[in-house]
């Protein structure tokens, strides 16, 4: 087992120091997770954040479920790119999701490439990475393998699982799987299973990976060259579905990079190409083509009604998990429509669920951003949900 | 000079013989055409087809304007690919754009790759096809060459110049510079400038193409290899956006390509990842990747605000055009928002418009499809311009 390694880092606002511990569940070959393909794997690592203190009854621990291209660095400096977290907005000393008051679980997914069991790791079988011997994996299996880190964590339940995006995927298979380990849940800018239109951008970007010749069908990790063109182009197609047209109107328009007029060539003469294609060239250095391509097809496997029957309010019959579902007006790659479906199935079976549309013409991405109505919906509702389960303010049951 | 073939071939509905006139303009090196550039280019061959008669004033004629990968083959079978003309709804005889009644042109745009000189034409200079050493054009410069075209044949006033898309874009463009020789102006699915989402999506699709090792920096034409999966990504990437959400919904929705269950695999397990991969793969047999690349830089730059002291109603300050602009509602490439500015740009300038929105839940593609509202709108303002212009229904002025 690698040793935990605890260290103070500053938040995000520079002014208090905040405890990040970086940790690692090694779950043995011989008790291996059963996948949704019916496949037993194993071993698996899962490497995990933690931030604050779990209380003696372990009642106050919050999972943060990251999205497609996150990580377990919800709240300290992405050892990477050296850049903040990408959720320091929400999770922090004093944040909505308050570290001095709860214990924050930040795991990266399985299949994902920041230290959790993904393509690119050694399969014991060959000794070598597994690319495309990797099994396929489904938003089910991210939380199992979550699920096997809780109760290593020794949590019987979970106070709230929260993510946006894919992250709300997986808090919506929590709730449905575990109805009796989450105290309260909040998926965000999310929906109950993955659109036509959302596949198909999927299936652009994994073509684009698969096209570029360094690809090797999967095969790229020994030879040190990879295919950082066709990843690069996948995630500029996936770019502008994270942003709205008004966002890229207001933030870019028209306007030219760095010249006076358009200089008749396939230079990135428009802001816009510049702004993709550096979007394009950084995320290659931070993550693997293969996990891309894996954890785009478990999204797209992603469907909550065709696991119960095709019923969605099947996966939440019996519930008594407290919801709060988020959507963002001008968030077009998972519309407040298909909140509203969620919202709906969970009225069908009588659950305690609020939802609140945030007005915001950020896209997608919104979720990401500093938006102080969705942070004040946040703060509030984690706020009644701790009063109700009697947690104090300084995180202990009452 | 080439020979005119005219020949006879059933229309679209297989009961009437439509006489196509398949011909080619050739414009010599020493006359060349100023393009925006400031490059003086020649020599240039048009390729265009016609249909029906030109009456003996030369008043009948309806220039059709294509969109990006279009071509001549307006209202006859696509040699390539053995289609049906990509207009045959609205194209023919009896049809709104009635072949009985009018002298129907279709050029190739300059850039295309269906005869008109592209970047795959050979390069006087130097013998081989031109690759990048084709000048970058605009929308502006296939409207110079199409005049050359409506020059050569003796007519002084189109009665009508009809388009959509990119065609719409042409549209605007003849209305614009040639204000006394369009009778009569409809723009279809378009808008006055290249937006920065639109921008967005070409630039990833002349990535995926230059990204493709095949490519060689447009000098693929000699090894007999083309940059297919490039352009096949980039054919892909550009037809989610040419469907409505709600069309591929009720299209594909989650549906399995014959198969009872997910494969957990990267095959194409969904219809809609099935559907594009054969979009994809069938446009790279009929597509030159470079004239991709050119064509989609013409639309990007398009922007005739900024043409006119960025005022978008000095493009048509003294026009006596009769215009009708057509939007569709479930549009999000060209959102009826678009066609609203141009329309206002109009009233601005207090020319004759009128202006309707489609119903259809077909998205972008909805002008190429089999649209009854949109065909009667076409057929009532083109025959109550004939009207007004003097044509009787032999297409002779009265």
């Amino acid at each position: 087992m690698k040793p935990n390694i605890t260290s103070l880092e500053a938040d995000a606002a520079g002014s208090r120091d905040l405890a990040v511990t970086h940790a690692n569940l090694e779950i043995p070959a011989d008790d291996p997770i059963g996948l949704d393909s019916g496949i037993e794997f194993g071993p698996v690592n899962i490497a995990y954040n933690t931030y604050g203190a779990l209380n003696t009854d372990k009642s106050n621990a919050i999972l943060i479920c990251h999205a497609l291209t996150g990580d377990q660095h919800v709240a300290n400096k992405q050892p990477l790119t050296g850049k903040q977290g990408w959720w320091t907005h929400l999770v922090g000393p004093g944040k909505p999701i308050d570290t001095d008051r709860y214990f924050v679980i930040c795991p990266n997914i399985l299949g994902g490439c920041l230290g959790t069991t993904g393509p690119a790791s050694i399969n014991p079988e060959t000794g070598l990475p597994y690319g495309l011997k990797f099994p396929v994996i489904t938003i089910g299996d991210m939380v199992e393998a979550q699920a096997r880190l809780i109760d290593h964590l020794g949590i019987d339940q979970l106070f709230a699982v929260v993510g946006g995006s894919m992250g709300g995927m997986q808090v919506l298979e929590w709730a449905s799987r575990y109805k009796d380990r989450v105290y309260a849940a909040v998926p965000i800018a999310t929906a109950a299973w993955h659109s036509s239109q959302n596949i198909a951008f999927h299936e652009v970007g994994r073509q684009a990976v698969m096209a570029d010749p360094n690809w090797l069908r999967g095969d790229y990790y020994s030879g040190g060259v990879v295919p950082r063109n066709g990843l690069a182009v996948a995630r500029m197609a996936a770019h502008i579905t994270y942003l709205s047209e008004d966002a890229l109107h207001e933030k870019f328009g028209r306007n030219l990079q760095d010249r006076a007029d358009r200089t008749f060539s396939f230079d990135a003469d428009f802001q816009v190409e510049s702004y993709l294609r550096h979007q394009g060239s950084t995320f290659v250095d931070r993550f693997d083509a293969n996990s891309y391509l894996y954890i785009t097809r478990a999204m797209d496997y992603f469907d909550l009604a065709a696991e119960n029957n095709d019923v969605l309010a099947n996966a939440f019959r019996g519930t008594r998990t407290r919801f709060c579902v988020v959507s963002f007006t001008s968030d077009w790659l998972y519309p407040t429509r298909e909140s509203r479906e969620i919202v709906q199935a969970l009225n069908a079976v009588a659950a305690n669920v609020s939802f609140v549309e945030i007005e915001s013409n950020a896209g997608h991405d919104a979720f990401l951003l500093d938006e102080p109505e969705f942070f004040a919906t946040i703060r509030g509702f984690i706020g009644s949900c701790a009063q109700k389960r009697g947690l104090t303010s300084a995180g202990k049951e009452a």
